[in-house]
């Protein structure tokens, strides 16, 4: 825990985005909202307001980033994962904070304080919800259960019970249908904080690449914490004048899935450069950073990570 | 907007509470979490962590207020509605926070960041979602339908178009069938924050008074705006060490349901008085504060109450 008192020149929250939606005939019918309370009529019938999202803004005093800093969660998870640790650590919102950056750290939309409407009605799907067993060893943790404890050799996430079931208690269902509002509510976003660096980890990452493709003034570099996916290749131009820093784990090759993902997120990077643009790709382990887990900036050595991307974001005359 | 930056000692988040179940027999299937990313095997058998809530807590320097100050939100919400009000002005985590309070924002069990998870399996019903009309009239707002813009006469709550939407777009399904396991989460928050003032709002009001009675010696004293229901009248002799102020904003008289719910809270009121306890009613109307709706704390005067909460704190000895 860091001790020195923070300054906030402002911080706050706001929703932005979403559509509206219709529903009609449906019959309408009385709920107790709140035992003891008195029922209410309740028409379902109307008008939804669905893919909206919501984002916290900080703002610090002095700010020394020259834009805003934004956050974008994977899946599964809500912008609580740059706040804090499982054990109970200062998140990455705090380290950029610390450092000068107004930070913007969103909920994708259908997730956290975003809320969720008509699924599935409005997006053709239903989340997943994920045991506690899953992403032990889906996120590069362990191996078998989290129960067992059996953390692979030198990981840095805090795999301890308590920290993970504080970090399972983090997790909410995600969603795989609802992209396509998901990424239009990132570009409400952009448009209403205005040109940004964007940080986003796994999930995220693909929002982020698309997000740099469509609105590419908006966005002025790419932070990507193991990219999920890729951008559109035929669209690599759009990424010419953003420059985007690509970074990744430890225990990559003996997992089942992260050596394809990877080597998809190096292919697209090539493509990027051929198209004029500059992706620095940054493997941690060959930079003598090991241990790290997928979950990067929980790991207990995230700040080692965050002073890297920090360094690049300073390089790139992005922080005085 | 007030310009005076925000010195915080601390900030942060963390989830409590929740419970373990488990699942067995389903099918195994492969989900592709993200276009252009590998399928991964999702076993959905294994076990579950249901039930923990989120809260943000941040520390001011200096600290005025003797114990933490939580504010837990209405049904249909998260702990956004403290944040910020639909029109953009600061909310009362702001208000309080920089009068030196330590602040504490939940999100309800299987709200915003607290996530949700296999509902209804464990709770026996699903979320009722609200339309953009619905709370118009139930909020004691205005007449017919938000799209008409009709408000109450003298209405504080900022219903203009663009405010309404982002109202709304705060909105998240309510749950009537999470009591039970919210009440425990609200258990363990008390435990882990200790004890506490807590400012509750409609939906939870029930959960403050039953969380005041079940666990006495966490409570320092309640401020109930528009609580939506009581504690138990059996147990009223639990609250006589605890201080109440309970506030009710305008139009009650002409609503369908405000004058029974307030009818039995001022009923309950006299039974913990009667048990030796203290409690404080006060019709906002009655102290020349007009034109509240039911999200009084949202209202353009909402200030005005929030200094009302404050002189009535203070005088009970809780803040210096």
């Amino acid at each position: 825990m860091n001790d020195t008192p923070i300054a906030l020149a402002r911080w706050g929250s706001f929703h932005v985005g979403g559509r509206t939606t219709r529903v009609d005939g449906e019959p309408v019918r009385e709920v107790l909202f709140t035992p003891g309370s008195a029922p209410a009529v309740l028409d379902p019938n109307g008008t939804y307001l669905v893919g909206g999202m919501y984002a916290q803004v900080m703002v610090p005093a002095p700010r020394r980033g020259a834009v805003p800093l934004m956050f974008w969660h994977g899946g599964g998870l809500t912008g609580a994962c740059w706040e804090t640790t499982p054990d109970g650590r200062e998140g990455w919102q705090h380290f950029f904070l610390r450092r000068g950056w107004e930070v913007v750290v969103s909920d994708a939309v259908e997730r956290g304080r975003s809320g969720w409407m008509r699924i599935p009605e409005e997006t053709g799907g239903i989340p997943v919800t994920l045991t506690v067993e899953n992403p032990w060893e889906r996120f590069r943790i362990g191996t078998g259960t989290p129960q067992d404890g059996a953390l692979l050799p030198g990981n840095q996430f805090p795999g301890d019970a308590q920290s993970w079931a504080n970090f399972i208690r983090q997790t909410v269902p995600r969603f795989t249908s609802t992209d396509a509002m998901t990424l239009e509510a990132y570009g409400a976003l952009l448009d209403r904080v205005g040109p940004s660096v964007v940080v986003a980890h796994s999930q995220g990452g693909f929002f982020a690449w698309r997000a740099a493709q469509e609105w590419p003034d908006k966005v002025r570099a790419l932070v990507l914490v193991e990219p999920a996916s890729t951008g559109i290749a035929e669209k690599a131009a759009a990424l010419r004048d953003i420059p985007v820093l690509m970074l990744f784990g430890d225990y990559i090759e003996g997992d089942p899935r992260w050596p394809a993902i990877r080597a998809r997120g190096i292919a697209f990077a090539e493509q990027v450069r051929a198209a004029g643009g500059s992706v620095e790709v940054v493997d941690l382990p060959t930079q003598g950073i090991r241990g790290n887990s997928h979950m990067i900036m929980m790991d207990r050595n995230g700040d080692e990570v965050a002073v890297l991307v920090q360094d690049w974001l300073a390089r790139r005359g992005l922080w005085a």
